[in-house]
């Protein structure tokens, strides 16, 4: 039996939930889907491709995710936008080990209070994941981001 | 066997049958993927977060997405816009007895006659479904729009 | 066992081939995916519909697939635009013998350099493809657009 089909399950069911807890802002359980050891990080696509050390966010730790979305909680008593990502299917890349690399396109949209919905960020997650314990978990995931006119204070995640 | 993938296959294929028979105008098409007893409504996320009873649409019936779909039929000779909508992944959440329930989010867009597009909404179906005699079937579709600025006579369903 | 799972598992990990090869501008591996008696076009809608025979773009071979992905390569010596697809659940139609088709929703977005994100085009594809010596191939691939405003020199592929 190919293995494919199980895989696509287990992480495109890990993307759903990672997309959806933003979006549901569920910040707290999206921090839970990733590894005490994990590496989170936003960068443009212009800075990727040419090797530039710039980062728009950059937690190389669970407890730098935490204290992130901690922050958030206090600064932002009410929810100023929503945020709405689809994303697109998975391509699997590499798997070393247990660890298994793959890529996702996403779209997301922000509504504003008014009530206006419009494009805020397009781009891809490289993502490495992992299953143990019956459970998938990020070990990192990377947002390459097409946009470039992403405010570096972000505050919601992408 | 982990029955997931078989799942996301099932209802996968039934939201992208369900997206496509309106982007095709095949509305009647669209209602056959219901069953009788079932329940389709559009609520801004707004209302949904305050608990509010406004809602968009309702049809809590079959016959009333029919006589719906009808009405369209007669009203609109000729179809003045196109519809797209792109879905993210499933997130499925509870089973309860042949019930399953899962979110997707949603991008949907308009195309006018003079072809330009725009977004037009974005936000999540929460689903209802089961699968009985090899079909799968709608039981309640809940379109939770993040977009406020929706007209309440929707022309086309979300 | 239902094979349902197994060809979508197959499909949609060749339409995420197809986009992100797109999108990372590798389009000699966009070419690769392709069968060597294959046909690519780009229509609109509004044609599709009236079943005029004007096309955007047509090449009935691969060499001609091959051909345009070189003019391109010596014109454009630079990235002048980023392109990101996000699509949709694939939704299976007939199967002949081994040739599958399907439908996909597509959303395309570019960014200019400038770092400004926009919906460029909306549409479906329309999907034949077979799977030979384990390798999944496009036979035939119809873009259908729903935007009609498409430059009809359309630089990258859709």
């Amino acid at each position: 039996m190919k293995p494919g089909f199980e895989e696509r399950e287990i992480f495109t069911a890990l993307m759903a939930e990672y997309a959806m807890a933003i979006d549901d802002n569920r910040l707290e359980d999206w921090v839970e889907l990733f590894d005490e050891a994990c590496d989170y990080r936003v960068v443009t696509r212009e800075n990727a491709e040419q090797n530039l050390p710039n980062v728009l966010i950059w937690c190389d730790n669970k407890n730098m995710l935490r204290d992130r979305v901690e922050s958030y909680r206090e600064v932002n008593l009410y929810n100023l936008h929503y945020d709405r990502h689809v994303l697109g299917p998975l391509r699997f890349l590499t798997k070393e080990g247990s660890t298994r690399t793959f890529e996702a396109s996403y779209s997301l949209f922000q509504t504003e209070l008014e009530g206006a919905s419009r494009l805020f960020s397009v781009g891809k997650y490289r993502v490495e994941a992992l299953v143990a314990n019956g459970a998938a978990r990020l070990k990192s995931v990377t947002v390459i981001a097409d946009t470039g006119l992403i405010p570096s204070l972000l505050a919601t995640p992408i």
